[in-house]
């Protein structure tokens, strides 16, 4: 099974956007035994049909992103329809929906918007829930031959859900019996990729029977593992042991959903009082459907009068250790938890650049902090000097990795 | 001038690595007149030789990325040197090079690496000062006809200063007279892409001497045109006619900047009280380096509890007229304009779904409000029905956009 990826769009090459559609795509077909073999770039327009037609005589199956908006420089469906020689009929369902859609959005329907319902005989119409150009399957054609091809929107919150509920389902239909295998994603934090690797992968790549890889991001690494299933249940002790307690995952959630999930069915809460992550531990949480239940209080306390007034932090504190010290920390975790009436609360105060810095507390230095009901608060110093958003990613995931570890002891 | 991107490495198609050379390169192309025609990524070995010469037989420039490493999937300069028919003889300056390097790091020199010493023969070396293997540059031949072909690392970092220091300026000597062209782009906000292309798109599209492109995210709109500078200054000024007070930037500045340097420049401040979108309005402008002289409060009052002793809003009013209304974000708005001492507020109150949406109050359904020193606050009502994250990102750009309009009536 030959897979290629064509993504179509003047703004990959120029440069405005990084194309993460290639990536994305050679996550999600690994585990049905899928590899691509080739991914191209054209950028909007005719050029599109020239990459569409030299992929037909390649692959089995192409998958095309890009280029079914409304407006002229999309002609993705139109290059399609032109190759295999079919006509595009304006698809009433499609219609309704994009009507649906404008109106619940206040918008007004543009006679533009009409390309959208626009379908290639005999394609399968695959919904968009978050947009409103739909997808597109053509089944593959014997003679003249052509592959199972997929039309798919560029933008990722559109393309990534109608990939996981109307593709990957056809996909496994048509590799039904590729070799089973299973991929296995270890969601590690508080370690980096090469201690990882160190600890367990280098052993585990000796054996042959398995391909290792590493996904590394802020404060967390992935460590991916394809194999049968045997084999994979087998080093599963080995990896368990290796990595400890910085394994939080094998499910592919993220940190904050495991904090609130793991909240949530403790019947506690935890609030927030954040200074340099400028309220993005507070965003991570309340990104978690549900995280109602367990967020009632966020404090973004940039400036030292808010962490006074709102917050209770003695001004004489911050002119004798400073803003960014351990007792600053502990006395906004203390103060949020005070404030808020919660179980835990979070506290971070850092220098997160690119100014701020000197010689003594350095661009990248962080307290985070967290205050427990009962219990005397935690405070931890951290260095992390790396780019601003950078910076505030590490430092909250730091401080859900501090609550974690305290969630865990019960 | 046909330009082409091929990228060599098994881990951008397995998905491990984001494939962010593309996006650098035209940028790095764009100001010497030069476009990306197409961009290409195969896996390490073989694949790369096949994809090479189809590029042979298209482009003036190929720029080839990765596959010059030491193992033994490595093997750009082996088909390199196969297609053009010319050997590979060590060069004893790299070798040199390398035998430093290695031991300056300690580490020990393997035979593996002799491999990186092998130049084609004719071709000219690009030192690397951040890795091990050597650019190279082969000039372009005319029978049989090959491309300016330069062989470069993988790594970014390795890449991207072998790129300014030696790829460059060999491209300015070959482009040197091509008709200098400038790209701009007008970031817009508040209007669709059907209504951007209707309102100027189209009459720009029909004059035939520009490029019209557009990339649209959550409410945010950008239109590209690509042209002489003489076309650009000519049309501008019907562009910004027709999109006229949505159009916030033409320096590819996002919507928190405009807004944090502005309020720096009118030496004001606001202040954040967020319910649906949890921190993300204060985590957006803390993004912003600097943006501590303006912000200095952020309530995250996601309970309603935290509504009340927090801003002050009365529980008697969420109580009547519910938590997610246009009263209760007026008085969230006022109370962090109280607390805080800041000149605006602004606040949201909403439904981000996916669960807690009724009949009479949605999920989507959002008030916006910003409080002003001295003037009334304003309120408005918007309905963003989708996926929670899209919702907050929405709802968050419509709130700066609101205390955008109210900084430009000064």
């Amino acid at each position: 099974m030959i897979v290629e990826v064509l993504n179509t769009g003047t703004e990959l090459l120029l440069g405005e956007v990084v194309n993460t559609h290639a990536a994305w795509f050679g996550k999600q077909l690994f585990p049905l035994g899928l590899r691509i073999s080739r991914q191209t770039t054209v950028p909007d327009g005719e050029a599109i049909r020239e990459a569409l037609s030299e992929c037909f005589g390649r692959a089995d199956i192409v998958l095309v992103t890009g280029g079914l908006g409304p407006t002229t420089d999309d002609i993705t469906r139109e290059s399609v329809a032109g190759l295999f020689g079919i006509d595009l009929v304006a698809d009433p369902d499609v219609r309704r929906k994009i009507e649906v859609m404008v109106a619940e959005r206040g918008f007004t329907m543009r006679e533009r918007m009409l390309r959208q319902t626009l379908v290639p005989e005999g394609a399968i119409v695959l919904p968009n829930e978050n947009g409103s150009a739909p997808g597109l399957y053509l089944p593959m054609r014997p003679a003249p031959r052509s592959p199972h091809l997929f039309l798919l929107p560029g933008p990722p919150r559109e393309l990534q859900p109608m990939f996981a509920e109307s593709v990957l389902p056809v996909l496994r239909k048509i590799c039904g019996d590729l070799p089973a295998r299973e991929c296995r994603v270890y969601r590690i934090v508080g370690l980096g990729e090469s201690a990882v690797e160190e600890s367990v992968g280098l052993g585990l790549e000796k054996r042959g029977d398995l391909e290792v890889g590493y996904c590394a991001r802020p404060n967390e690494v992935d460590l991916r593992l394809i194999g049968t299933r045997e084999t994979l249940d087998e080093v599963e002790p080995e990896i368990l042991r290796a990595v400890g307690s910085h394994l939080f995952s094998t499910k592919g959630e993220n940190l904050e959903e495991w904090v609130v999930t793991r909240l949530r069915d403790l019947h506690r809460k935890v609030a927030t009082a954040e200074s340099c992550s400028g309220g993005l531990l507070a965003h991570r949480l309340t990104n978690v459907p549900g995280a109602s239940d367990v967020f009632t209080h966020g404090f973004v306390t940039y400036a030292n009068e808010a962490k006074t007034s709102e917050i209770g932090v003695p001004s004489s504190l911050m002119e004798t250790r400073g803003a960014v010290s351990m007792p600053v920390a502990v006395a906004m975790a203390g103060g949020a938890l005070e404030k808020s009436g919660a179980d835990y609360a979070l506290s971070l105060t850092g220098i997160a650049g690119p100014g701020g810095g000197s010689e003594e507390k350095p661009v990248g230095l962080v307290f985070i902090a967290l205050a427990r009901r009962g219990k005397p608060t935690l405070c931890k110093e951290y260095r992390f000097p790396r780019d601003r958003e950078t910076f505030k990613q590490i430092a909250t995931q730091t401080a859900l990795d501090l609550l974690r570890h305290e969630l865990l002891r019960g």
